[in-house]
């Protein structure tokens, strides 16, 4: 049973996220119905994380394994694999990985990318893609806010919760090293990037709405800088828009 | 009667193209909608010109003739209108123009842009918005194509019949002036650039898609120039796809 690791591009706005839910249309569901057309039997795969509903990829990872029987080459892969797949999934490659490989579990970091325009009237070309926020806010303030992020925190302030939460976690369970969060414009558009060793639920979006209210003077960078120091207090309300948000890459230790 | 002059840009993809037709939702019947439900009465639009479907454009323009009565700001037309229409059309300026300014008659002038991607896989941000030709052409051969273009021509025979087309013509009617037919290469994008004088129904498509005819091999240089020297031979059947054109700019005498 050869394992692959599949690399793939996804546009978040037709699904309800990365995983499988009843009654809706995830990208999980969808390129698993296209791996089982090919394969002619019924698989499952595994990502290297979920993302939320209009969350987009550029490179998110997942592996699958294929029945010995297969005969597709790698190359063969992505061209099958995306003549199946609707326009909006895209395979970009593919590669045998070794049997106990989880692309999950093997991740040693991840690269989110977060878009926000400034346009006074959003081009048509970007809806669904970034976070319109056409004023009221100083791109200074949200770049010197990003660094307060960076290094290892107790990040559980900017976690939702799931409801999966362990009762009694361990010390560092909460523990994330961010390796870097800066702030690029080009024009109208902020371009985000946060690199880290790993990621919580939704922590990319309330690291940036959080950010985003320091950078519309609502919240000090000193009291922004406490809710790291103090993981115990209440956790942050504001969430960026799931449709500014890229996973960029995903880290694998060679 | 204020005569007002609006630039707007518009995703094709949902839409029939610019002009009403019965049955399918066009970009001008969506826009007179909105405009009608602010002005409580039924409008007429007036475009610089047509756009077929799936075709994209950055700044279209019309123009429509609002009541005395209407006490709506230039600044509160744009915030209103928007407000009124779908995310996939946007109205980016408006301003007052001459009662006897027409949008289409007076238009000097207009950009359009064509875009080819040659990505193996198309990255699912691009569909619908590109022609995806992964390979065999060469980009060199489809810039000096391009070039052949540029001055003043009789291009009857790039030009789609729409039907309407008179019996005995007038000798200049065919004659346009291509002032720029550019190719910019960024990465996988290439990205033609054309400003002429006027273009004809669905020429800036058969311009590109006999131009890669050449970038093929299929056709030569010299096969090109004589289907504007001698402009009496069959027309062209090589059209590009609509998903890569883009109405840039429209040009007026000031």
């Amino acid at each position: 049973m050869p394992r692959l690791l599949f690399t793939c591009a996804y546009d978040g706005q037709p699904y309800c996220g990365w995983q499988s839910q009843r009654g809706v249309q995830s990208v999980q569901d969808t390129i698993e119905a296209a791996i089982g057309r090919i394969l002619k039997e019924p698989v499952r795969i595994a990502a290297s994380g979920r993302t939320d509903a209009g969350v987009h990829a550029h490179a998110q990872c997942f592996h699958v394994d294929a029945p010995e029987s297969c005969r597709l080459s790698m190359d063969n892969w992505v061209a099958a694999l995306n003549a199946h797949l609707p326009a909006d999934i895209r395979i970009s490659c593919v590669q045998e990985v070794a049997p106990h490989f989880h692309a999950r579990f093997d991740a040693v970091g991840k690269e989110y990318e977060y878009l926000i325009c400034r346009a006074g009237v959003l081009s048509p070309f970007l809806r669904g893609r970034v976070w319109h926020v056409p004023h009221g806010f100083d791109a200074d303030a949200l770049a010197a806010a990003l660094q307060i992020y960076v290094g290892t925190h107790d990040f559980r302030r900017f976690a939702a919760n799931r409801g999966n939460e362990p009762a009694d976690p361990p010390l560092d369970f909460y523990l994330r090293t961010i390796y870097r969060a800066d702030l690029e414009t080009d024009g109208d558009m902020l371009r985000m990037l946060f690199h880290g060793n790993g990621f919580m639920y939704r922590m990319v979006r309330l690291l940036v709405g959080t950010a985003h209210q320091v950078a519309r003077g609502r919240m000090t960078d000193e009291e922004l800088a406490a809710m790291l120091k103090n993981p115990l207090g209440a956790k942050t309300r504001y969430c960026a828009p799931a449709e500014g948000l890229y996973l960029k890459q995903v880290f694998y230790a060679r």
